[in-house]
């Protein structure tokens, strides 16, 4: 398939008419072909206006021809074959193996919203049955399902460019709850995107659905993704990056005429807490691991572990002793963008001209353009609590060990985080009960907690939360992850003394769609 | 129990330092004692501080502590007896009965949602085991439950003294999800307000809860208002009450370093769609049934029916002259406040000096301060769609009636409308299909759809929905009204990997609370 550089509209494929954004091949800076032309506000609002009229007629499929779509896709995805991998690769500097996990990882998302969607559970179905002979006064027949909220804008992040892009959770979990979907393209991997747009593109087409549930624009500047959020047609947002990018489109979202949920995941820095049990009986091997942790994909993971906190002492120590050598091997690796790269850099540079952070080892030297090293460094509770700059989100391999005078610093230090993805604790039988009193803390600051794992890896499942309090959110009551995802593009709906000829299917007295629906207070089925 | 004229916060109560707030008897203009002095934002802070403090063991009560909890403030709120339903009459100036019924709400209310505690359903937990041996990763352990917000601001509304105000359909959803709560007093009926406000201090003190579980404010200005709303302590607010109420306050939360959920429940002019067949054959006992609708509780509900659209010729003129003979026969009734007569005068005469409204009728002459007379006009659909201040909200009995030359006229203007709390279609078997073409635009328009009843009157139930798009409410994916409101004031959490002995009780692998889980994607029990 070759690559056309052109803006997906619907089944039309558009010429932008604004700045070309070209690729970059981090690993060797250079630009990639074909250009792609941003688009103007007039085509936001042509993509707009067909999301818009696809609305009414997409929210209406049956649960299965939805499911069905989604699985299109999937086989669309899978059917680009080593292209995709290809393309994914230069574009992002990330290993090929990476990517094919990363493919795998999209491809299984789409089918397990697949089967969300046929399950039902998400239309929370909830049946009041009339009692006409209440006294004093009647009660009327009430039914409840949830609806889409109408067309979902989403930003794709640089960071998975295919398992939170084009085809990635957000488009997955909108189109599952009935909403149309306009992605603005992420300009780091552009090629990535029109690939990934083709497959849905041509997805829509075979499952004979309105042209208008899927679009993709490109951009570089701030005018595709402002419009986008403005347009009256939008009711809803998922943004995945930084956090002022987020707080931005999040302003825009918050000062429309009719503000709509604007679900930005920003900035986390993932804290773990090594407890004094654990420490003293493996704070080498756990040095070791975190660092293993810190590495992957280059640290540039929402769930990086960007902060260790801790009881200073000898256990201590060899935990750092350990994590500093394994720093200290660590090769350097391309980053995903030379703008990434460039932030990481500057980032720290603030913590090595900072007197209140100590420099304890740099990974290897950089070998290529857009690598970044290794840094691990490491401050004083107090100096911690008092400069906000320290808990500030370096994207890429840098951590932060924070050293306490006791557990009551600890606990100082935990109440001080801002809000977060994940909160980790390493503990041994011996820590249960300084668990047992962090655990309300870490709940009120987190949005997942780990015992002895590592926060890098986020599964997609029915259970997982990746989500959190602001900032590492702008909606904690939500997940961006995971099944529980499709809730965000949904809203309640009662339908009070309807015909059931009137009535929608999951609503119908003789359960049609054979769900377990809430009746009169109890389950059926 | 003598009135005190006092805050109460915690435990204690509070004289305030700021003006003095007098309940005003609607039906006489007299000023009611006592004097309840405002406070100021150290009471605000104090108030938050003691929820801070409380929020952590409140939201880890055990689910039959926190319903008996509710059991509690039902029986105290009962317990005050007839020196309740008095004060909230005077202060009112709604009828004895009407007082009655409502306390029976709102304690019906506090009950329910002490059932849906205890059933648990809110913790919507999920659990998906641990994979080992999975290739090519294992899968941890991951649990998912729902854990409170924080501290939750509630603000009492006007129209419902008891059942939307200290005590309502706010405090008792965010007392179930495990949130603490200080309530803002409506400066209409402090009496009522601080009765129930003991009553709930008083079921604190018996359930041995933290103090800071309750507080209550009183304030004339904005003062107290927006530092409750302002403070980091308060992580989500309820509002009922007017459109620029609700957004300066909704404002306040949005800009805050982390803002919060502000759920604002604001306007809503309820469109009934009378239907043709149904016009036909029953025009005139329709006509009939609307205005006794229109004029209940003196049209001061947030579902009252402010427009009736339908297709004009000789049924619809019908339909209106028995409207039009209805109102005439409709004795003035006394409204909440002053303020809020004032603001009908001026809506209706609004309506009056329109180019664009006719005046078909007017109930009969006040005959004491405040009484509001009911009021019916008519417009075209090209006026209505051409004039926003048609669409505006008047709150009080008086209705707009718009006349449409067809169905696509009348499609046109159910398009145009706003978001709102309801939409009804009034219709019989030959307008099925007319209504089938309709009702993707009401859902898209209303939380809750109604046939052949009227939109006043709202069941508190487990398929109630009391909500709908902006201006509606803030955030139409919720309700506040019935027992899915208890979701506003909840976020998940995800626990990987947790000791058993770590893990909340609803995750633990015995479920010890007989929870139907969804485990490995299937139900429990």
């Amino acid at each position: 398939m070759t690559l056309e550089g052109k803006m997906l509209i619907g089944q039309e494929t558009v010429q932008g008419q604004r700045d070309a954004i070209h690729a970059i091949n981090p690993a060797t800076n250079e630009a990639l072909e074909p250009a792609y032309h941003g688009g103007t506000r007039e085509n936001v609002a042509h993509a707009c206006e067909l999301a818009w009229a696809a609305f009414d007629r997409y929210r209406d499929t049956t649960l299965e021809a939805r499911a069905s779509f989604l699985e299109t896709i999937a086989d669309e995805i899978e059917a680009l074959g080593d292209a995709l991998i290809e393309r994914a690769v230069i574009e992002s500097g990330l290993p090929q193996a990476r990517i094919q996990g990363e493919r795998g990882r999209t491809c299984n998302q789409l089918q397990l919203f697949a089967k969300t969607v046929r399950a039902g559970e998400w239309l929370d179905v909830r049946i009041d049955p009339a009692m006409p002979e209440r006294q004093p006064l009647p009660r009327a027949d009430l039914r409840q399902r949830h609806v889409a909220l109408g067309p979902v804008a989403v930003f794709g992040a640089s960071n998975f460019p295919l398992a939170f892009s084009v085809a990635g959770g957000d488009t997955a979990s909108a189109l599952a709850a009935g909403c149309p979907v306009i992605v603005k393209a992420h300009s780091a991997h552009p090629g990535t995107s029109e690939l990934v747009g083709r497959a849905i593109q041509s997805a829509v087409r075979r499952c004979d659905l309105p042209e208008g549930v899927f679009s993709l624009i490109f951009g570089s500047g701030r005018e595709v993704g402002q419009a986008l959020v403005a347009n009256p047609c939008i009711k809803a947002a998922g943004f995945t990056g930084s956090r002022s990018g987020g707080l931005a489109l999040w302003h825009v979202a918050q000062s429309r005429p009719e503000p709509i949920p604007f679900y930005a995941e920003m900035s986390s820095i993932n804290p773990v807490f090594a407890l004094p049990a654990a420490l003293e009986a493996r704070g080498a091997t756990m040095g070791e691991a975190f660092v293993g942790s810190l590495n992957m994909g280059a640290g540039q993971f929402c769930t990086n572990p960007g902060l260790v906190i801790a009881i200073k002492g000898p256990a201590l120590d060899q935990f750092i002793d350990a994590a500093r050598q394994s720093v200290e091997a660590s090769p350097a690796q391309t980053m995903l963008t030379p703008g990434i790269h460039e932030a990481y850099e500057s980032g720290v540079q603030g913590f090595i001209n900072s007197d209140k952070a100590r420099e304890v080892a740099r990974g290897q030297q950089d070998r290529g353009p857009n690598q970044c090293r290794t840094g691990l460094f490491v401050t004083s509770a107090a100096d911690f609590i008092g400069d906000e700059a320290l808990q500030a989100e370096i994207f890429g391999s840098t951590s932060l060990v924070v050293e306490c005078n006791d557990v009551t610093e600890l606990h100082r230090v935990a109440e001080h985080l801002e809000g977060q993805l994940t909160a980790t604790l390493q503990m041994d039988e011996a820590d249960l009960e300084t668990a047992r009193a962090l655990l309300p803390v870490l709940e009120r600051k987190a949005g997942r907690i780990l015992v002895n794992g590592w926060p890098t890896g986020v599964e997609v499942c029915e259970a997982m939360v990746h989500g959190g309090p602001f900032p590492a959110t702008s909606d904690a009551r939500t997940t961006s992850v995971g099944t529980a995802a499709i809730k965000r593009f949904l809203r309640p709906v009662c339908y009070q003394d309807l015909p059931d000829a009137l009535l929608p299917e999951a609503l119908r007295e003789n359960n049609p769609l054979t769900l377990r629906r809430l009746m009169d207070g109890q389950r059926e089925l």
